[in-house]
């Protein structure tokens, strides 16, 4: 890769942290996470920062499959597409990059809303697209199950066909509002989809002009076959489980042959592995503070969590019994990245409590702990490896590993000439390097 | 009616002005009606006159059911639910009435996003629940025409069923968040709809605790049968249109008799006739700018914006001929008010012509002209003799009529004591002389 400076998103979908119990830690927030002004300081510590972008995770419902969610899993947070367009408002150059879901939403419906924060915040918006693995998720949209995981993938690569050529169908120029003739809008540049496919009928136009980015950046973080087909059929970024620098290399790889059979280089592309980031004043006391937010485990949550993702009631066997047979991950219509880590993990002996507080623990993506020169050295590693663009940073306790990284590791990335020290002027995908996409409806 | 000051909402959908081709007056905005900045300096005006909220309307899809729309109509804007959180975060006291769908959005999606709202601006938020009669929206969500009326007020009342069940579905104080006992949520206080019925299946919770309103505040603005009974069931605010002192009267003592059979008194409720303002040196100087107004419309987009309303394409008779049968009103699935007052007009004698500018002209609400004491005294008579409990204000020219209003006719209203001269803390609701709602699932 030819970029000089990594990428980097701060991410969060539990306001308190990615470690699954850190609303417990006594530096934890409390009932802020429900007001703006909690995430404005956040959002503007990683402005000073010249981080490239917040990315927030979503879900549709509260986890609560297994009885402890609704009593011990931090289950409520404000929406993240009207918390984000609110912190566009009080934020001048940082990116969003934004969950919404295919699966229960309507094509129209995003597209406008996508544009019309592209045009709120001048150009600094990204849609995470996510089809929606829970079954809690499905029982909010009158199902009584997930949507099969082929349907789930088959309806976003429509969706996503949809919600382009929406986005295209005022051609730049368009509006021209002529206060002398009459002529808002220049019909040759309007278009109509009258879109018939199998899962939508769409005629258009949008009614918001073609946005600032042209398409807000397309993420997708589903790494199963059927998400990097979509990932290499829409996106421009993808958010990925990666767990080693040589992981890292032979999925970009094969990531880059994917792109190539669409007609696509690899520079129209982003990977950005998610990482654990905790600093410390040396690796110690980085173990020591992952060690304490571990003791905020309940056994009964870690259980029913690994309940949740392998798809099997872990309940009704002994707890310290070995683990079950679990499910064929190709015929799983659940979350395919936490059934793969999971049966992983599932040949090493552990017993099911032993596997669960593991597995609730650590999260999905790895740990980087040290001090901030300790991460540093790993990010560049990877990142001159060619096994990431960037990185997608999942602090495992907020603020705390927030401000510490951006205090501190930023710095030092800088320093090393791995990441900007001001933000040029331009939109997000300036920023990152992807092109404006041209316009579908243009020869 | 034993309020002293009248509730006043300025309203807009074009953010241009009501006047249907607003958009070519020389004060009118251009390109700028896409940035965020227009928006807030509106708003800080309407904020400083101490106005009660900024009341948005809107549409999902262009208006193009008759070629000229797209050519002539300012059909392009920002989508009202990302422009008001953004609005939100950067004023401190004005509260907002939004826009959105029951016809073409899902209730677990709609309550996240307005219990979100509510939040993030602490308790400023309205929903005006609308059920889209344009075909040109039937068409962007996989329908060749409009759902029956019937069907899609039926949908509207179970639609806010679930919503307002899903905002009880955390009660007040079921967010604990106790750090030493691991309980995040009190789960007795955690409630499930497991809701089956004729449109939507939803089990809940949401993921969103109890908002400061409890319920935003739920506004209606249908004034047929069917949109008056879904005022009675379920709305606080109703914004109808009404066009004498008379008419008011007559009208609220109709809801007042509906609410009394619903077990509601007259004071859970409010009524907001629209207004047209324009505020000028005279009255002749009011009708010069109405006129000015007027002289920018097009035949071509009077006659097909009639066609739209009244069901029927015009274009096919003379321009100077009689006007032809119109649609039944109550087998209309199209929006009733219009053809209502289409054919209130069409008994006159006018040609098409002449009828299409009417009502192109004129709007659907009453204008009142004249200086700012003219306007007061007019609006005063309503208020005094309970045909209204404030106004929702429809200017013909942004920002020219708004910044007009606000900076004339407010402090009149104020030397009078019909309007206040300063926010209390509190709630829109608070300030709206509402109850907060009880707890649905509780006894």
């Amino acid at each position: 890769m030819s970029r000089k400076e990594m990428i980097l998103a701060a991410f969060f979908y539990n306001p308190q942290g990615d470690h699954r119990l850190s609303w417990r830690h006594p530096n934890a927030p409390g009932q802020e996470i429900f007001d703006l002004a909690y995430y404005q300081k956040l959002v503007a510590e990683a402005e000073r920062a010249k981080i490239d972008a917040v990315f927030i995770a979503d879900h549709l419902g509260i986890w609560d499959n297994f009885e402890s969610g609704v009593a011990h899993y931090a289950n409520t947070r404000l929406e993240p597409i009207t918390l984000v367009s609110a912190l566009a408002a009080v934020t001048k150059h940082i990116g969003f990059m934004v969950t919404a879901s295919t699966s229960y939403s309507e094509p129209y419906n995003i597209a406008r809303t996508f544009a019309s924060l592209d045009h709120i915040s001048h150009g600094r918006i990204g849609w995470n697209v996510v089809t929606s693995a829970l079954t809690e998720e499905a029982r909010n949209f009158g199902l009584d199950g997930n949507i099969a995981h082929a349907t789930r993938y088959d309806r976003a690569r429509e969706f996503l066909d949809i919600t382009k050529a929406l986005w295209d169908s005022w051609e730049d120029g368009a509006v021209v509002i002529d206060k002398n003739t009459g002529y808002f809008a220049d019909p040759q540049k309007v278009h109509y989809l009258n879109h018939q496919g199998d899962h939508f009928r769409v005629k258009g136009p949008l009614n918001v002009p073609r946005s600032p980015q042209g398409h807000p950046v397309i993420v997708q973080a589903g790494s199963s076959d059927a998400g990097k087909a979509l990932a290499v059929a829409h996106a421009d970024i993808q958010f990925a489980v990666i767990r080693s620098e040589q992981d890292g290399i032979a999925y970009r790889a094969d990531m880059n042959e994917r792109l190539a059979r669409q007609g696509r280089s690899p520079d129209s592309f982003r990977l950005l592995p998610g990482i654990l980031p905790v600093v410390a004043s040396s690796q110690d006391e980085a173990l020591d503070k992952q060690a304490a937010l571990e003791a905020l485990m309940i056994d009964r949550v870690s259980v029913d969590l690994l309940s949740s993702w392998a798809g099997v009631d872990l309940s009704a066997f002994p707890l310290d019994g070995p683990i079950p047979t679990l499910p064929d991950l190709e015929s799983y219509d659940g979350w395919r990245t936490w059934l793969k880590l999971i049966q992983t993990e599932s040949n090493k002996g552990l017993s099911i409590r032993q596997l669960a507080r593991k597995i609730a623990n650590t999260g999905s993506v790895p740990m980087v702990a040290g001090t901030a020169r300790q991460i540093a050295d790993q990010m560049e590693a990877w990142f001159v490896a060619g096994a990431a663009d960037g990185f997608n940073l999942m602090f495992p306790l907020l603020p705390d590993d927030w401000v510490n990284f951006m205090r501190q590791v930023v710095p030092e990335l800088q320093r090393r000439g791995l990441f900007r020290i001001e933000y040029d002027f331009g939109t997000l995908r300036d920023r990152l390097g992807l092109a404006r996409p041209r316009n579908s409806f243009l020869a």
